[in-house]
């Protein structure tokens, strides 16, 4: 079975490592941009400015091999199952972020708020869904 | 960058392919059963049952080469991007499944409302979303 993701574009974002993003987007999730790859362009047709979209994000900067953490790393609180949390530190570390496209400029989405890093690959975009915690 | 994704586990369910699959959970999903890996069995500490949680499947049934299709696979409506729609056809055919877990025994999870295919394969858990069309 064919199991290797295709990186479909780019987040360009003033964040620039994970101990200064916040956890959410709610908590200081600032404009980004994203950037999608001139081979998925056709991809994109219908997206509209306004839209609310929920970006799929593949977390590469975090660590695969965790089944438990500390909620919110949060050495106080027993570790629990990672699939019970929202900690980026998991088997797949697929982020769901879900903003709101501020301003389209070809292949670049502004968008907002998202708590990434700058340079973390885009791996789908889902148009349309309300997502809430 | 290592982009492959890990299988978590797999779908149990009566839908047997594509063709009798309903598009939606809520146009006709049933209850089914995810199998968990026992290699992530600590993965799921803290889900319990009557969890509101988000499936992440990976739709291996797709044709990941689609750019455009026509909503709803409906040849009357003009195509468009695979993004701004919710078809399975997409470069990383990621499908979000919020269910309910009605029942939990050992590493089967039964949960339902879903709408896949039996033998679909589970790559993450997201706990205590809301996720609404």
């Amino acid at each position: 079975m064919d199991t290797e993701l295709k990186i479909i574009g780019y987040v360009r974002s003033e964040y620039k490592n994970r101990s200064e993003t916040p956890k959410q987007g709610t908590e200081g999730g600032i404009e980004a941009v994203i950037e999608i790859d001139k081979e998925y362009a056709d991809a994109l047709d219908g997206i509209t400015e306004g839209a609310k979209i929920v970006l799929l994000l593949w977390l590469h900067a975090a660590d695969r091999s965790y089944l438990k953490v500390h909620p919110r790393g949060d050495g106080s609180k027993p570790k629990r199952g990672v699939f019970s949390t929202r900690s980026p530190d998991r088997p797949n570390p697929i982020g769901l972020h879900p903003v709101t496209v501020t301003d389209i400029d070809g292949l670049k989405l502004k968008i907002r708020p998202l708590e990434a890093i700058d340079g973390t690959p885009l791996i789908d975009i889902k148009n349309d869904y309300q997502l809430k915690k």
